[in-house]
């Protein structure tokens, strides 16, 4: 068997069970009260035929490596990667219109976290990352997604030029954004069509490659002095865009 | 003279030197070889002219208060707030339609600096934050903005119910973000007038002494099922859609 996640804190852990996420175990430390999100946890728990274990705080504190546990962590099956095709036909079959979000090149685990909930917020389908240079998903990835990767796949793949290519013979536009794209966001008749947005790295933007291959790419209009916002904060806006526009 | 921050550790240290911040003294354990980051720390303040003292490591340790400091410190001159009401002034001035960001209760500094470099990118000419039960400005608070704060005031405010009871008679309208307002930001009309919008902390939201004050509540529609955004995240996506209002 695969070591396992750690799923570390309580909101973390109850949006796992939330979400059916085979998990192992859950350790909870001693002393911790049994009320609040902890009872809901034990109830969900009892539920989902998931063993309840009390242990001493010092073992919660070794697992979670120096990382915030508020006494709760679960020991979950390794994070499955889950196909953006089967996402997209689910998506169509609902009568949605799809929406992927493609991150080139984002490596901090926190940034990659906070996109995936905002994505899931926004209505988006599924989530792209590349297998190299690009932070995949782990515990840390988890708990920033604040469980919002329980609802929203992420698909890691091998080539994210070739992956936006059949994206493109699926039928969706694939937009990308660039801080230097001579076309507002606002202005882009694309976002209610069925879409990946394609966010990069901060400082670095999308790869010239992926430019290339995008049917568009625009800008999000920036009014201050200094210039660049954070890769999570670029991508929520945009996403956040996208919705706005296919709630017209 | 005011008592002045304590910036703490090599790399802190070295940011800070780097970013031309107002640096009274720097104080290095006794015993630190000076090589790698030390050396160019040394270095950095021979440039800028900032004095280096090397003193018995247990003084480090008292004015770290248990933080980890790797045997530097460095004196800075705090941060200086400065007074919303002469940036509204001076946006009047320029012919531009004020625009504040007030947090009511955002105590992680992470979100603030992220709050407020996307504030300064949103063409905001303040922000807000509250004296009590709130982040202040800080070392890190200033290195997550990634200099925004250098061009955007930040205000500390004794009581910010007060405050905005001033802005309204400045003329300025506000308009809270709340998980469960009837309003969808997208449909309120105040957000192209002069504005306070008013940001509450993750999972917490606004304070009930806020919303009574506020003109509008407006939500940030949710698509999917986690069903809350990170406070930064929602602040930033308000703030771009009050910039693109006020573009169209």
């Amino acid at each position: 068997m695969d070591a396992p996640d750690h799923i570390e804190g309580r909101n973390p852990v109850r949006e796992a069970l939330k979400a059916g996420r085979p998990i192992r175990r859950i350790l909870i430390a001693e002393g911790v009260p049994d009320r609040g999100p902890v009872a809901e946890i034990v109830a969900a728990a009892g539920t989902a035929g998931v063993k309840v274990d009390r242990v001493p705080r010092h073992v919660l504190d070794r697992m979670a490596k120096g990382r915030v546990h508020q006494g709760v962590v679960a020991e979950a099956d390794p994070y499955r990667y889950r196909s953006w095709e089967d996402a997209v036909a689910a998506a169509k079959e609902r009568g949605e219109v799809p929406l992927l979000l493609a991150l080139d090149g984002v490596t901090d685990p926190m940034n990659l976290g906070s996109l995936i909930r905002s994505a899931e917020a926004a209505g988006a389908h599924a989530v792209l990352v590349p297998k190299r240079r690009a932070a995949a998903v782990t515990p840390i990835v988890e708990k920033a997604s604040a469980g919002a990767i329980e609802h929203l796949p992420v698909d890691q793949v091998n080539n994210l030029e070739r992956t936006l290519e059949r994206c493109k013979q699926a039928g969706l536009w694939v937009v990308g954004l660039a801080g230097d794209a001579p076309q507002d966001i606002w202005e882009c008749v694309l976002l209610a069509e069925p879409l990946v947005l394609v966010v990069g790295a901060e400082g670095k933007g999308i790869s010239r490659l992926i430019s290339e291959r995008a049917d568009a790419l625009v800008r999000i209009p920036i009014a201050g002095r200094v210039g660049s916002l954070n890769a999570a904060v670029a991508g929520a806006v945009a996403l956040f865009e996208t919705l706005r526009r296919r709630s017209r």
